[in-house]
């Protein structure tokens, strides 16, 4: 089948539109000012840019897929370099050769003979294939006219699961388990969200007293709040925000791979009073037995840990919850290889009975990640006990389709793709270093 | 003290030259067409180019430091954009600034608030880490007048200890446990190595019989084979390797990663009546339980686990340790920190009693691990049982100062530096694309 197509595609005369074929693939360096604001500093990442490689794919049929992954400014072009050194196995290629064979297409892509060498599957070999990997996710969608998460509600289970790599996962998850866990039914709903935007590290008191008063007021009920740099300074923030808040709202508190292991535990200890859901990255994101003892040491306190957004692939999560190191899985839309890789750790956190609540935020994250939200709600966890994504208030108005929140819901995107289009305006604007934002920053 | 001589640095007419400037730092993409004859070939890196992101440093004094980080060919240029990407944290700083903080150093690359996005520690980023970090260690060592394993051999335990960055370690080994741990004797011998340059997967039966009998004369006592694309190959090619070098020397077994868990330890059950040491990099790198697995199963039949040559950074081995998952650690001089993060994780090693036998190969890795295990020996290990040092045969010839091998043993290197110059000729004849060696290439 895939021979076939492949011989199609290179017919020079043969222009059925429908195979979609890649004619052209672009990648652009845009990064947003954001640190000038002290949106999203922590305790690690003190002047984050939030920035994205962002990557067209261009088709023979006039279809077009959009596509990025996150960055945080400096050294976004080394992650530009990479989706260019990927580019030759992409172009040239028919959608539908892709997607009949996707398993295929990811290992061709993480698993070349010498380049997966600089990861393998990991860092920014991975960022970069996970950027090409979700413009494909879009094309598809879009030449379907679905938004991503119906295309995948709608697919049969044995298709979908042909879309994952489940190499090196099968000791805990093999093909025939995971086509039992995917439900048939459908469900529509809003998906409940939690809010960062308030308690940025950087953020003086009073303009997080203010954003946590306008947070309840449109309807928020979980927060989030950067901790790790100074005990004294999280213990007063977290008064505050827990006063703010009041006693039944949820709140969850984030280190961002701050500490060590028993430096994490008496941290975290300390602010126990504070009812925290979760800590989350309390340590590097590499150790998995760190998180373990973390885990172990904070139950009896009543507080979760979570973990996932520099999580680097399948082969970590999977540890992380055989070893009962996380109470909580956060997937990342851009870290991991797209779509097919989060279909694997989505079934293996259900199989482990663990809930999932995306990483987001950045610019695109909640674009992206409410998709697979959707999808796990509906055909896998069926669940919302402990169960939210998180949402950032920063960059929705440079998207084509911006997500929606309602009532601290994310509310279901219609449009067809992987809402993950910028404008064009925006994208010329913010090119680094060439865009006027950038050439007119006094620095 | 640092800042005196930030100070120093800065003025412009301050002329002391043992300050050692670095003024400039070029990076280039050197590659060596070595899958045109299957050197280095195995069952998930079937056409290696051996290669370089190769960096020069060069400084107000006239001394230079010569530094790379090895690659199988695409993809090279990534590393080269990240080592660029680098250059501003390195270009302007004095060698005396770094080496007298040389952990705030380390951490000033590692953890850079913007670029630690891409890894941390991991991947494209940490492999371009190390071509700097491993260029700065030669400068330092040129600078002092001595091979690199003699400036660690010769410097204070306390400065030695003040190299290592500790963050995610210390409950496994702490600052003053890894003081305890540093011999103070000095002793000089040859290290003892084995071959795997006979082996190779793409080799045909006929020249692996001839290369084995080569190597045999040349007192060769350690040998590796590739395995793992398929089993009824490897039987063969085992009970060939076996019966030509009898039932005294060494054979291991390495399967580049080929397999899931379950898969590991039945294929290589099948291949225990050919008594392998071990067995290399039978999984996922990233997979510490994995591997754990794998230990426990095959340990009855008296075959270890060896892994490393793609373990990430410092935190995994710290796991890897921490669950029995590995019975020979194989530090890497150029995926690890330089020689920092190869300090740390010697010590570990040695705090679990599991014995080091590095990797080495591909191109410059033998000339400078040689330096690292010298330094094991002489002032951490003390013990030679079950130790030995990889050696491939490719490549050595372009190098300034290469390894010297006699009767199967690396002899300690006397030239001042990290032995990773190479020769200028050899660098433009191979640069890619625009060397000779690449331009006339017919493909």
């Amino acid at each position: 089948m895939i021979k076939l197509l492949t011989v199609f595609c290179h017919r020079k005369n043969f222009r059925d539109k429908m195979l979609h074929k890649i004619i052209n693939l672009t990648v652009r360096d845009v990064r947003f000012p954001t640190s000038l604001d002290q949106h999203g500093s922590d305790a690690m990442h003190t002047d984050p840019d939030y920035s994205a490689a962002y990557v067209v794919l261009d088709t023979d049929s006039g279809l077009t897929g959009f596509g990025l992954t996150f960055t945080l400014g400096k050294g976004t072009e080394i992650v530009v370099c990479a989706v260019e050194a990927l580019a030759r196995l992409v172009v040239g290629k028919c959608l539908q050769e892709i997607v009949s064979d996707f398993r295929g297409f990811y290992r061709l892509l993480t698993s070349d003979s010498q380049m997966r060498w600089l990861g393998p599957e990991k860092g920014v070999i991975h960022l970069a294939t996970a950027a090409v990997l979700n413009a494909v996710w879009d094309l598809w969608a879009r030449t379907e006219g679905k938004p991503l998460w119906k295309l995948l509600v709608d697919m049969e289970p044995k298709q979908l699961v042909s879309c994952i790599d489940f190499r090196y996962i099968t000791d805990v998850l093999t093909e025939e388990e995971a086509l039992g866990q995917i439900k048939d039914q459908m469900q529509k709903e809003g998906y409940p969200a939690y809010t960062t935007s308030c308690a940025w590290l950087g953020y003086p008191d009073e303009q997080l007293k203010q954003l946590c008063t306008d947070a309840l007021k449109s309807g928020w009920t979980r927060f989030k709040v950067k901790v790790g740099a100074d005990l004294e300074d999280d213990v007063r923030r977290c008064r505050i925000i827990r006063q703010m808040i009041g006693p039944d709202n949820t709140l969850m508190i984030d280190a961002n791979q701050r500490w060590d292991v028993a430096e994490a535990i008496s941290w975290v200890s300390k602010l126990a009073e504070f009812r925290p859901l979760w800590i989350e990255e309390p340590t590097s994101p590499d150790d998995i037995l760190g998180h373990a003892a973390i885990s172990k040491a904070l139950a009896p306190l009543g507080i979760g840990v979570a973990t996932g957004e520099q999580c680097q692939n399948r082969v970590m999560f999977k540890q992380f919850l055989q070893a009962s190191a996380l109470q909580f899985v956060q997937i990342d839309s851009c870290r991991l290889g797209s779509v097919n890789e989060n279909l694997a750790v989505l079934l293996m956190a259900h199989k482990f009975n663990v809930p999932v609540c995306p990483h987001a935020g950045g610019v695109g994250l909640c674009e992206l990640v409410q998709h697979l939200i959707l999808f796990d709600y509906i055909c896998v966890s069926a669940d919302l006990r402990n169960r939210m994504c998180e949402y950032v208030d920063h960059l929705h108005e440079h998207f084509t389709c911006p997500v929606v929140i309602q009532d601290a819901h994310y509310m279901p995107p219609k449009d067809p793709g992987y809402s993950c289009e910028m404008l064009e305006s925006t994208v010329q604007r913010h090119q680094y270093p060439e865009g006027n934002v950038w050439k007119n920053m006094k620095k």
